[in-house]
């Protein structure tokens, strides 16, 4: 069974959902819509918006009241990646490109910003000021990791601790969020609610794990990108935090040639071999996993209810996927 | 009478809200406060959360509820500063400065973000879905007004039109709403929500002509930064509108000298001369002072309090103005 079969199960409601986020993105201004609307038909695989409706499902579950947590949602995900879009290494190799590349930031900029707007607008349906303080904590929790993320690049000491922080702010939180909201908005008791809450959580961690060694193992095909942007950005995953502590002279190596000024220009394969071959894959695939655990034993503990089995293909799918 | 005087007659309002936006900004987390904090100290005028509580004065005033509404609206104009401040031309001369000066626009970026999400988090105070509407629409009328600011740099055929709509969409609206949102929450009439919202508005396009004008005659001093900074940068405003409508062959002149790539090493004084020489200042000046006009003319018919007599200082005060 693949994600779409779950998808399938929802597709009524799913497609009413996609229907409402094009609906709020539908900008009168034409930049911005090109903008927005791009980002919409490049689909993305609506994880949030189905945890939305799946959490809805242990509770009364009133699509009306679910499609504005799970466009929100879904929203705040869309300006964070058009914001986490905005490149600050671009290349500056010939002059016209570069200046229209800056140009284009600025704009991405106010494009994310305009997303972020349409997501608070949609957020006034509820009267329920905890559906506020979750969503505006979780908006300042992902700047508080992206901030992280652009101080701590390059910084070759890190350890796991600030990996996983860093992680849970930019990734897990959101989904955390989409099953707790879903959750509340649905009435589901205090104690699904929060396992709801630490099953997202869990798959969260999972997911961005994964992502993170997909960057290391992934097809351009895959990927959609080169592989090793993120170490070539000092962006420094667990692969690369177990190769660092584990191979010796690599973090050495590191220091020595990989620079915000180096890398843009730098052949990265040598270093990506040495991330393959540390054991740091396997290692990040077995945190991965571990997390991946954890959510399934929450699961175990849940009504024995349609939107279970879904939660459990998500899950699965979670741990399989390649791209 | 100066700004100050006013704000005397409401210091301890003011004191409190200042300490509320202190208090919303007050992060754990050391780079953000320093970043934000940093921004609350360099101050500003604290234009728009005076207008919120003098705009109360028309009805109920809560000082409560009030707060809410003033430091929603000031993070906004914080978070929307610091956005512009982000820069897309920055100096390529020496490489590592611009490497840092661009690591610093994507902290600059996610800082802004979290100033908005603090904004946002602020809003959750009101039940009213009209206010919750009218804050999401103004940040989003921002965002427009920023896009096509940008998209419009460097064109010299734009008319007078398209410069008024961006100048209300990037800094009339929000002071519009601060009056608005203080009637709003304040229970003020109808027609006195309405009348104070023009009065805002008109007021807001005064002071941004007025901005727009200090660019090309202020100081380094009165400025802060070297004057002629918006030609520099491709933004038309009110004053090189008018000198590319009157001076002959000044439109031929700015296509062939100034542009996003000639600009940053460019001496402007000959092309700002023909601006200061050309009558647009004065033509400016005169449109800002019409607004003027119309807000003071407005006020003349609102009910005869305090409030009164100290908006009418505002407004005296934004035509005097000199930094």
């Amino acid at each position: 069974m693949k994600l779409a079969d779950i998808y399938k199960a929802f597709q009524g409601d799913i497609e009413f959902i996609e229907a409402e986020l094009e609906r709020t993105l539908s900008a009168k201004h034409p930049v911005l819509k090109e903008a927005s609307t791009g980002l919409l038909k490049a689909g993305g695989k609506r994880i949030r918006p189905v945890l939305v409706l799946l959490a809805g499902k242990f509770g009364d579950y009133q699509l009306d009241r679910l499609k504005h947590i799970a466009v929100t949602l879904e929203l705040i995900h869309m300006g964070s990646l058009v914001h986490d879009d905005v490149i600050d290494n671009a290349p500056l190799r010939r002059g016209r490109e570069t200046v229209m590349s800056r140009w284009d930031n600025r704009v991405a900029m106010y494009t994310g910003d305009y997303i972020f707007g349409h997501a608070i607008e949609t957020t006034k349906a509820f009267s329920d000021k905890r559906v506020h303080t979750i969503i505006s904590d979780v908006m300042n929790q992902i700047c508080r990791g992206e901030i992280e993320q652009i101080r701590d690049q390059y910084n070759w000491d890190q350890g796991l601790r600030i990996y996983l922080r860093r992680i849970k702010r930019k990734t897990a939180l959101l989904i955390a969020v989409s099953c707790q909201l879903g959750a509340i908005v649905s009435g589901a008791t205090d104690e699904l609610q929060k396992n709801l809450y630490y099953f997202a959580y869990f798959l969260g961690m999972s997911y961005q794990i994964m992502d993170d060694i997909l960057d290391f193992v992934g097809t351009n095909e895959q990927l959609g990108k080169p592989a090793g942007g993120d170490l070539r950005q000092g962006n420094v995953t667990l692969p690369a935090l177990y190769a660092i502590e584990h191979t010796p002279g690599f973090k050495q190596r590191l220091e020595k040639s990989l620079t915000k000024e180096s890398s843009l220009e730098m052949d990265m394969e040598p270093l990506l071999n040495e991330v393959r071959t540390s054991g740091g894959i396997e290692y990040a695939q077995a945190m991965s996993d571990r997390y991946l655990h954890k959510a399934n034993t929450l699961l175990m503990g849940f009504p024995d209810i349609d939107a279970k089995r879904h939660l459990i293909e998500v899950a699965s799918y979670i741990g399989r996927r390649k791209y």
